[in-house]
């Protein structure tokens, strides 16, 4: 199984904190990494199919406070397509002039969806379909960029529909907000004012977020399992679709 | 104006020595860089708004060879479109379930081309308008990934409506191969056997080919202006479409 990070915020944030902990997982989940940051409009994808533990660009990520509003970033232990850069999460599509990001964590036995119109998979992992099926469908539903609640309401409705062939945690982002879906496990936090210190679980290293935010921030970090040991991190439930924008749990 | 560069190999091979002395030139051309690395079916593409001569990312890539048979960088100058990571080439989408990276050197005037299908611009430059419709003619033109030979017949009669608009110098591949079209400036050479040094135009640095290469490799690179001062580079002529397989022009 793999690992998902996903932040969402109402200020360009950077996610070294966050990062340095989640990439010292990879010495277990070591099939490749990736992280996706949205700027604007424009969107950077750093992949490698090297374990994040080791690889430049993972160490690179790790030292250049790059600062986005919504980045999602995955650590691959291979279950369904082989080791390389076409089956490394996040993977990336443009749909009615934006980016979207999707990664995925679980496994769907013999998911084989029918795929008729412009999203095909370049890879081979059951992730990908899963995605390309996604992005067709909701190309289907609206003719432009919808609403976030609109776009919220449309995947609720087609996310059961692959959830129904196996595990189904995913985040998915187009640079306006976070959605997240849990079918096993996944867990949030919202930090904000007034802002305390936190202490990574995988890496002696902690941070007090009063000495480097503003009143007015807002985050909110999604990730497979807590980061820190001293927050309160929500479980999202099974079967749960939740949307971040502005760094807040959308109802 | 921006500057290109662009490397074809018959087996992956390491960009370090010619990025080194492209990125140099980044000291004009600050407005971003980018360099889009084919690895099997997978693309890493590396973007920046920040220049090349001072990017993070730009000094990760001169100092992690990733090995590549298909590669394509840029160096922006802004003429069209704000200093923004989605207006950063190269730009990179799907098709036929295969990833298309293009760059291009140049400015159209006035190009609004008809978008009507699956490929829109996220960001506001003519050149991702550009590569827009040639996916969206490419899409319509075949049914699924046609051979090199006619998808070079099927460009050659699309690139010169979008040529006719004003400087048209750009790059382009799939991963299977480097098209190069030149409007007004584009150069190439083919290094092989038996290899010889080179030393840079625009930095104190050289390499001896014949250490680093075996006798089968054959590398094809491509870049505005000549990026060594003792190699023959062949000037491309105006209007001249070229397509680079295994490392060697195709006629």
């Amino acid at each position: 199984m793999c690992q998902l990070l996903g932040m969402n915020a109402n200020t360009p944030t950077d996610l070294v904190f966050s990062f340095t902990g989640f990439s010292k997982r990879a010495e277990e989940h070591k099939d490749g990494f990736g992280i996706a940051f949205f700027e604007d409009a424009g969107v950077r994808l750093f992949v490698d199919a090297q374990s994040a533990a080791v690889s430049p660009v993972a160490e690179m990520v790790r030292r250049y406070p790059i600062h986005s509003a919504n980045v999602i970033a995955h650590i691959r232990k291979a279950t369904q397509g082989r080791v390389a850069l076409q089956n490394t999460h996040p993977f990336q599509r443009e749909l009615w002039g934006r980016y979207w990001a999707f990664a995925h964590n679980g496994d769907l036995k013999g998911y084989a969806p029918t795929l008729h119109s412009a999203f095909h998979p370049v890879g081979d992992t059951d992730s990908e379909r899963a995605f390309c099926w996604l992005m067709q469908e909701l190309a289907k539903a609206h003719a432009g960029v919808p609403t976030i609640a609109e776009l919220t309401r449309t995947l609720g409705e087609l996310v059961p529909r692959i959830a129904a062939h196996g595990t189904f945690n995913f985040m998915l982002s187009n640079g306006q907000a976070l959605w997240a879906h849990c079918s096993t496990k996944l867990h949030y936090i919202v930090r904000q004012h007034p802002f305390r210190a936190a202490r990574l679980q995988d890496e002696d290293m902690s941070v007090d977020f009063a000495q480097v935010t503003t009143p007015h921030d807002r985050v909110a970090v999604v990730v497979t399992e807590p980061l820190t040991a001293d927050e309160p991190w929500v479980a999202l439930q099974p079967g749960e679709l939740k949307v971040f924008v502005d760094g807040s749990a959308v109802v």
